[in-house]
């Protein structure tokens, strides 16, 4: 994924992104952890919950979505003005290797930003004793929404 | 969605996908239950669960999303044979309002089978006061694996 | 796919689509045509044509997916103001079997309205001497842009 | 994107890809030419052609999408054995900017081949006096097929 430099628009965006982030009460409900916030970048963490897993004993694909769509949103929400919100139009998500490891990461990066549309794409890495594997990633779409009202659409 | 009806390779797919579900431990961490299986078809069901909601209090779209993708990889399964799993490859998920509502519901249902390939589609609608609203739809390819080795690709 | 019936917002919607159709030099290029403008969902047609084939002799997805992108984004434009243009945002296309037939056709079909976008989907069918098939379908997001300057976004 | 470097499992894969997109007519038709060939990525190029434009005088998002499915077809192809054909299961495109510009590029890319499943991804760079612009990027499930009589699916 490229790596491109982006400005800001609200210099408090750390801690809006911080904040926001503490009220998605599903991410300490699964134990998702908010790793690092930069302009355009997030990473979320996860270690191995066995609350959240699937028939066969690894993570849902569900779970990792949750922390993927989180870590999008939140990169995208990082370049947004101060008074706007973001929501979620729609993601694809590949499944590439079952989610087996020890923790998860979970980056989510802006690719293209727009006044109304802010295109994310994100990666999700299941780390363990033998180092780091690729297990999914996603593609997003982010809308800006200014004001409180537009939530509800 | 179109209704297509289909035979089952599995006389007994209904216990297999019930099994299965059983075994999906995040299902009862957020309190999806399994309402109905049909050769091709399943429906899930949950109430709202505000452990689970994001920063405006609604579902979290990796809820809906985790919802609709067992619905979906069940879907296929129920027309698989006997020894075969499902493995999700992607999915496509499109989020057109918010998930508000007292209790919501899921149908996945089996839109081409195929040997190795099974095309699915997922609705997800909430449930309030002043009835049914979409949510949610997905598309979603999963993958027939015969033989455990396969579960780890 | 339901069936919903919509209200344009711009009575003389069968003119606009139908202008701005013609003025997709593609479809001639590719002998798509019109067949049918309703509001919020728009019929393409197209017979098989060996000059847009891939290796194995079928229509390469690529020639599908022309069609789906018109038949959806008219559906979307069918619904809009009379000043506003429609953009592609993004879309997912599943292909269910080769494109094979000798006629096919493209219905492009809106799942839900909004002010900013327009959630819709597509399916395309071959038809042969055997009756019809779906080929593929198509998930698209629209964006209703007014004023010719954001068709430059 | 990531930069993988891959064992080809047939050392032809440079004539069997050339071959097979020779047999694409639609390459020809569109006028899209096949620039390089390596292991896990094939690049494409293609002048601007106004037979191919919508209703903006821009290239129509099929044409990119032509492109782009063919370079990750291709690049999917280069890692597969001798005797097998590939077959495009989905694809998600998103459109970033309108397709304007002289020419453009089209990069497909290996992210994790497996036996049965190829997952790739693809960016399109329209080209103009200004320097490269990212105007799309797809990201694409490709199937191996072994024999012929897989095609017809």
């Amino acid at each position: 994924m490229s790596q491109t430099v982006f400005q800001p628009a609200d210099p408090n965006y750390d801690s809006r992104v911080r904040n926001s982030f503490h009220d998605q009460v599903i991410m300490q409900s699964m134990g998702i952890t908010l790793e690092a916030v930069d302009p355009g970048q997030v990473t979320l963490g996860m270690l191995f919950n066995p609350s959240f897993v699937q028939q066969h004993g690894f993570h849902h694909a569900g779970a990792t979505t949750t922390a993927l769509d989180s870590a999008c949103g939140y990169a995208a929400m990082s370049l947004m003005p101060a008074d706007a919100e973001v929501l979620t139009v729609e993601f694809k998500v590949s499944l590439m290797a079952p989610a087996a490891g020890e923790r998860f990461s979970f980056v989510g990066r802006v690719i293209k930003p727009g006044r109304t549309l802010i295109f994310t794409e994100g990666e999700a890495v299941a780390h363990g004793p033998n180092g780091g594997k690729v297990i999914a990633t996603m593609t997003a779409t982010m809308m800006v929404v200014q004001g409180r009202a537009g939530i509800n659409r």
